[in-house]
């Protein structure tokens, strides 16, 4: 059974409540993610690789945002994630409210790692802070090299994007520097991980770069 | 030049505004549709391949929302469109109120077909009806089947998808069947076209449903 929590309309301050979300996981040691991408970029795909890959060396919790389904929610509990769902309602993005009620429903003290999956969109979600630690972003090189120019703010508001699916560049016929350029165009300091979940090609990077980043968060 | 015009934010009812847009553009005879996706669907392709087939049989214009750039205007104004960009400010979706002020800067009369093509995004243009006769849905294959179960109010919104990239079909093991049954699921009244705007498959029948369309409609 997995626990599901329906987003209401708040009046306080998202940022305020973001705040004290983030305040939350660093004094339970959590450290947290929050993923963003456009619809089918892989992002539930690379979380249960990625669950598969570091549980239990870590205890890991998944707050899941969807419009209207628990599909990703069952995906990553089989995975052996503490997962709780947020049914955004139809809204297009998670807010910091609706993540704090989730934390609630996690054990934070049990936890090492959390990682929010936002609701599918490259617009709404970038204006609510959620509180996690590092905002990443999945990037699928079938969207085209384009997506930076025309959704700017994802991508200036993230640290990372991991630029999906290359196992497909080959037959796109495009290759990752025409990705990198169009990103550091519009975010020089945005570090970019190429990774295939289908292949596993360059999933150790990411994995890597979360036990850096947990590491120097504690 | 591109006439590139700037998103307000209006107190107008949208549905007023809209049922006005849809009355002007039955004044003029001009057969217009509504296209929605989510971002790197391969909208502005069909729309360039579109414009390639059908112009100049047909005049043609293009509304094209856009957040931030004039990138996707100029691929389409290229092709022999009457063009304007609406500037949606970092909004996620058009709006009537923004159609209408760029269907003062086309020339109605001169058109037969208007495609506008909303912000890439699966949630929030579905609740803003533009006056377009006809909403339609580009959804790749890349995104995976479990699309409309995720996004169902986009789904059940339109009477057309065009299910595009057809053409990684193959690569990515997956059928056509597994696409229509997931929509039909969701919309059993949504008409489906299988389509590839790199290799031309399936065109044509965009183009005829195009055709047949602006047919009953005059």
């Amino acid at each position: 059974m997995i626990k599901v929590r329906l987003m209401q309309k708040v009046m306080e301050s998202n940022d305020a409540v973001a705040a004290e979300n983030a305040r939350k996981l660093r004094d339970a040691a959590v450290f947290s993610v929050d993923m963003m991408s456009a619809p089918g970029s892989g992002k539930t795909t690379i979380l249960e690789r990625t669950l598969d890959a570091l549980i239990p060396a870590l205890t890991i919790g998944v707050i899941q945002g969807d419009v209207d389904t628990t599909r990703d929610a069952e995906r990553v509990q089989a995975r052996g994630a503490q997962t709780v769902q947020i049914n955004t309602g139809g809204a297009c993005h998670l807010d910091a409210p609706a993540v704090a009620g989730a934390l609630e429903d996690l054990d934070l003290d049990a936890l090492d790692l959390l990682v929010i999956e936002n609701v599918g969109n490259l617009i709404c979600p970038t204006g609510f802070a959620l509180g996690a630690h590092e905002r990443v972003m999945v990037l699928s090189v079938t969207e085209g090299a384009d997506k930076p120019e025309k959704y700017p703010a994802m991508f200036r508001s993230c640290s990372l994007a991991l630029v999906n699916k290359t196992d497909l560049l080959p037959v796109l016929g495009l290759d990752l520097e025409a990705f990198a350029e169009e990103i550091a165009r519009v975010n020089p300091d945005m570090q970019i991980l190429p990774v295939s979940a289908l292949t596993g090609e360059g999933m150790e990077d990411w994995y890597q770069w979360l036990r850096d980043r947990m590491a120097e968060g504690q």
